[in-house]
């Protein structure tokens, strides 16, 4: 394997991560009407704390936790500012 | 489908994303000897922009496109880490 066979095989990683990501962002849109209706807030730092917990014990490397801790947070902060909506975006 | 269900599928969404993190930090971690060897920097801002190009053309939602950047952004800088190794991380 030479340097672009890595790299196809990095974008066809990149391009399966995006597919999980935006299917995740559909669940955590489904999610916002039954949150809504349950009265609950759409930040809710012990469901984000177990998120994380389940990530790191899950984690198998080569990516240390801190990296793997640091790519989550993003994306769920990502997550949080779409279940708000563009007018309610207070990032 | 209530909440509960819905947090099951975001957490087998999140199983599946570390899985494909890590198997992305294990090509890039290939390529570090072929760069080496070829005398190429662990730092191509050429090859990271192609990156972010790909994954903006394939985007298809709900995600928007600088939520899409944004989390790239964060994977790529930790790919750049583990390539550095721990001795040469200058983050």
């Amino acid at each position: 394997m030479d340097l672009s066979d890595w790299r196809d095989k990095i974008d066809e990683a990149d391009r399966k991560i995006l597919e999980l990501l935006n299917e995740r962002a559909r669940y955590v849109l489904a999610l916002v009407p039954l949150k809504k209706k349950a009265g609950i807030p759409i930040y809710e730092p012990r469901r984000e704390e177990q998120v994380f917990e389940n990530i790191a014990r899950l984690n198998g490397g080569p990516l240390p936790p801190d990296a793997v801790r640091r790519i989550f947070e993003r994306i769920i902060d990502e997550m949080r500012s779409i279940q708000r909506g563009p007018m309610e975006d207070d990032k």
